[in-house]
């Protein structure tokens, strides 16, 4: 797609004219399940998918009158493209996004002085690693896309904008609806006070966070001393590489990193600017965007740069802050959970900020909403035992902490002077190993790089041979497949919606009838009629059996005229109000667009069973006989049911059920 | 996508709820220059290319009060969905829809008298004959994406409901607006009649069709004398194969074909039913959907089918009937134009119907509108000459007739008695035989058989042998290519969009550089400057160099360190009101997925031009060095034009010529 010909126009590439600003400001509930303040991407995949469940009142407030419309964080990596596509837009970013392709390197032309060169290409996501390029959309694009799913979803979620927080309480205990938030809503020349009580207030309020003070939780960590500008241009340029992402490291005049974006023209440049004394904000300075065009066009000499529009500009300071701990809970992580269970989190940039260059910030905040909305829905629902919060902390705060170290490395070496050949010293970077260091962390960049480790939702790894390409704590790298019923070539991965559920995958060993592969026959079995399946004891009576465990199954070998007819009972469900067959449940190597037990190096003899968490990530690998470790694996943190009545509509049976606690 | 798994629901599967019926009702303007009448597949095809001429006034009339919500067609062929990515919507297809992958052929087993076999399985589409699949999606859903494309065009179309056509009189001639449309509103109670003078009707008003009535013409054909069920439905069944496409033949119960559709659960049946009287009409039978449903139980023996509900059912009589002619002109072929000009066109079921069952109806019929769409933006918008009008008829009549044998035959076989083994004679099908002529034909059901003769606007064979995978006459065979500024892959068939564009793909020889591919450099200086040049004599000054003619490059052969910037001029064109630069014009080979000129067996030593009309069929295959040739190709019908002046909006500058006539 191309656009923004004769200039920045935000919305829908595919309509004329830009969305209407929100103006309706009614009145938010007293009382709901959750707050979530602010309408980042962070806050917004927390809606997206507590929008999915309409038995959990969910609000999500924003302090701006209406929706983004330019500007921020614009770099989507893989992994996120694969959450997307849980969320169900993943085919809308990728027709309106730019691909990223390759990334190339400059260097100052030694043989030129003043002028650059470039010095290497690379292919910049390796061969297999997702389904999914990295692409580049601007982030209001990907705020449309998630505000599209949550008014599309059952309960109709819409953001209340115009809303401050002034104030956040949290009983010690007491009542259900323990937070206490205060709001400030601003309706033209009216100011009218807020408040609402809910069970769990989520701040994704930015670097800034009220929520982070009002919990007592503090950013650590270095000091900024580097100024950038950033700027979204349309501009003639005879820069060869325009349309790829460049980063150049001139020889006096700093460095800049070239982002192509979306439509064709317009681009994203990240120019170097000065360093900072100690405590100084960039915002003092007062920077202006003829300094960055000037400092751009200096960069890039001999090359020319006529900028005809700038979209947006901004200037920050790099600096990489950390919080200690994501929530408000004390000693929630010791498996008796001991301690006050948790009640606030905080998501995004309110708890880790690095610098954007890397095009992590809007990735990981995103996850980070991804890894906390399953947890809460299933805490809320009383699938899980309270208990399971604690982990949003322990896995994502670690994984920022990755971030933070692998940002202050790559921001050094970015706003390094480039070393001169035959510089045996100095602090100098090599461009070549700036380049080496930027491929080899192409899986962090990607985002494919993050595991969990073991904990009440992710295994040990025991059993991780019998498939070593679903590495556990890691998210399931999908992988080409055929559905059975009507030999529709499709990506295994994609069956993983956002929708709460766990997953388990079935890989059968070698023989695909009954009779040769025993294990895969009895394991549905166990699932479907023992006392101790987690399916008997987690699903509510009534409810479709896949509704809390989707069970999905890959025969190795199909016999030609085998059909999905054979397979076991809990591979051809009847559901709904008819009992209409599910016939999406198995699937066949494709062997045409590669086999996926050689893709994931899965134990052809013996197969597997692959459990994925709610939020993609692979939470054990285990042998297919191994019933007492299923039972007890989801024993560890889930509810045995009992049906009750949803409290706002007692004429429907309800299909999920409530934690038997004490 | 899964859906309707609780019952038949109309609408996008991703909202919850229905769209609202449209019921404003806003007066129609008393002169437009096209008027639609009908708002089938035909007419919202040709709606939404005329959409994007804002400078054209378009409106479509439907009888109906709102939008399609259930039944008819659903069948996509792979030439559809070429087609449906120029709109801009094939992905949202591809999504909702469901794969047609193989087709089963069932037939009497004779070892079990009174039950049925699977007699063979084929792929249903060949490789490599489209870069999409055969799909299903109701038709409504089809109308939606439309009227999404027309909604979001610049001319921000909409159907104007409740309208019936009652009288059309076209004047001989005089005025531009030949054509007087009397049309009743209905708005509640009140009755309106309204006027509405056209430069051109196009009558997409189905088999019934007034308009075709009014010009004088006809269908001539078979009478129909057989009676045909069918019905979408939800239903439990054993049958294996339920999710595939299925032709099953009973022995003495009819025969059945199955359509799997979209969602996963819903399955379309066409039901054989009684032979009919001469001239009796089926609807006088009084048949009940509970027929339809013993009749396909009947036939499935042994396998059971219980029926849950039925989303939509009709019963028909098969007849192959068509016009002689499309249109009201006379002797409009001759390239001297004599005779009188069309002013009314019919389109689809108005001028050619058939048997549903080969799921050609609704592709024909967009493929109809799609042919007259550009023709008319193209004469209206002074582009070319009047008498290209004349090849809609002709293209069109010729590619009806084909069809309406091929169906013919295909319902013969369909509804013939299977031949037992051991008969020799008599009028029985073998079922193998039947399977074969199915594969035979699957370039024709695919729509990627239609080849347009020589014309005004389809070239000779003479240079065909330069890429003999683009057959002249035949649709542009996308195939895989990087794009050169950004290395992204991509179907280079996908920059055909449907905005009334010639494109010129220029396939380079063997070298990549100027001194080495002297043709290449050549042939764009001479479209950029000669006087002679196509794009110098039919583009508006002022306007984009690519806003009539846009050109394409295609290297063989890319030196590791070129980029885009060392292509000629008119391959970087400087565009819009800033002059920025398009970077979108040069690709080449993708050698993972295919080295396009052995996919289209491109001549490498001499290259060659590929001209491709604005509705994707090759117009004609050219040496490069062929000046001549292009520039006579284009003065056998386009008007060398003048800057004007928009009449509805005068202090803009137009991007348009203007007919200089007599």
């Amino acid at each position: 797609m191309q656009f923004h010909l004769n200039g920045y126009r935000p919305g829908d590439p595919a309509i004329a004219e830009p969305y209407s600003v929100m103006t309706a400001l009614p009145a938010l509930p007293g009382e709901v399940d959750v707050l979530i303040i602010g309408c980042g991407p962070a806050g917004l995949t927390l809606a997206a998918q507590l929008a999915v469940f309409p038995d959990i009142t969910t609000r999500i407030i924003e302090q701006k009158p209406g929706p983004l419309l330019v500007g921020q964080a614009d770099g989507i990596a893989c992994r996120t493209m694969e959450m997307f596509q849980a969320f169900g837009f993943a085919d809308r970013v990728l027709r309106e996004s730019c691909w990223i392709n390759q990334t190339c390197f400059w260097k100052p032309d030694e043989t030129r002085p003043g002028t650059i060169m470039r010095s290497g290409r690379i292919q910049d996501t390796e061969d297999g690693l997702s389904e999914f390029p990295h692409v580049i959309l601007n982030q209001a694009r990907i705020h449309d896309f998630y505000l599209e799913a949550m008014r599309n979803s059952p309960s109709r979620l819409e953001p209340d904008y115009g809303r401050t927080l002034l104030d956040l309480v949290v009983a010690e205990a007491g009542p259900i609806h323990r937070v206490t938030a205060t709001l400030e809503r601003r309706d033209g020349a009216q100011v009218v006070t807020e408040t609402v009580r809910a069970r769990y207030v989520v701040g994704c309020d930015g670097a800034r966070s009220f929520v982070r003070r009002a919990i007592g939780r503090a950013l650590h960590g270095d000091s900024a001393n580097q100024a950038w500008g950033v700027m979204d241009i349309l501009a003639v340029t005879d820069f060869p590489d325009i349309r790829m992402k460049v980063a150049i490291h001139s020889a006096s005049e700093g460095s800049l990193l070239i982002i192509p974006r979306e439509g064709g023209y317009l681009v994203r440049f990240y120019i170097e600017l000065d360093k900072l004394a100690v405590g100084e904000r960039v915002a003092d300075r007062n920077i202006t965007v003829e300094r960055l065009i000037l400092a751009a066009g200096r960069i890039l000499h001999p090359y020319t740069l006529d900028v005809k529009e700038v979209a947006w500009w901004s200037v920050y300071e790099i600096g990489q802050r950390l919080c200690d701990q994501f929530d408000d809970g004390t000693e929630v992580a010791a498996p008796d959970g001991a301690g006050r269970e948790p009640a606030v989190f905080i998501v995004g940039d309110a708890c880790h900020t690095h610098s954007p260059k890397a095009g992590q910030g809007m990735n990981v905040s995103m996850q980070d909403g991804f890894n906390l909305g399953w947890k809460l829905a299933s805490v809320l629902r009383g699938q899980a035992a309270p208990r399971l919060l604690g982990t949003y902390s322990a896995e994502r705060q670690a994984v920022a902490r990755e971030l933070i170290d692998f940002d202050r490395e790559f921001a050094r070496m970015f706003s390094a002077a480039p070393k001169r050949a035959g510089d045996a010293e100095g602090d100098g970077v090599d461009p070549a190993e700036f380049q080496r260091y930027f491929a080899r962390q192409g899986r962090f960049t990607a985002g494919t790089a993050t595991q969990y480790g073991p904990s009440l939702i992710v295994g040990d790894a025991r059993h991780q041979a019998l498939a070593s390409g679903f590495v556990i704590g890691t998210r399931f790298h999908s992988a080409p497949v055929l559905r059975l019923a009507d030999a529709r070539p499709m990506e295994l991965g994609h069956v993983v919606a956002a929708d709460g559920r766990w997953r388990m995958f079935i890989f059968a060993g070698a023989g695909a009838l009954p009779e040769d592969n025993a294990a895969v026959w009895s394991l549905c079995a166990y699932l479907l009629d023992s006392p101790a399946s987690p399916i008997r004891l987690y699903t509510a009576p009534g409810s479709d059996v896949d509704s809390v465990f989707d069970v999905r199954i890959v025969l190795q070998d199909v016999p030609p005229e085998m059909t999905a007819a054979a397979m076991p009972a809990l591979a051809l469900p009847q559901k709904g109000k008819y009992g209409l067959t599910d016939y999406e449940k198995v699937y066949r190597p494709d062997h045409r667009a590669g086999d996926i037990y050689d893709l994931r190096s899965i134990d052809r003899a013996q197969g597997c069973l692959v459990v994925v968490r709610p939020d993609q990530y692979v939470a054990n690998v285990l042998p297919l006989d191994a019933y007492d470790d299923i039972a007890n694996f989801f024993g560890g943190f889930m509810n045995p049911c009992r049906t009750i009545v949803d409290r706002r509509e007692p004429a429907k049976q309800v299909l999920f059920s409530e934690a038997i606690r004490t």
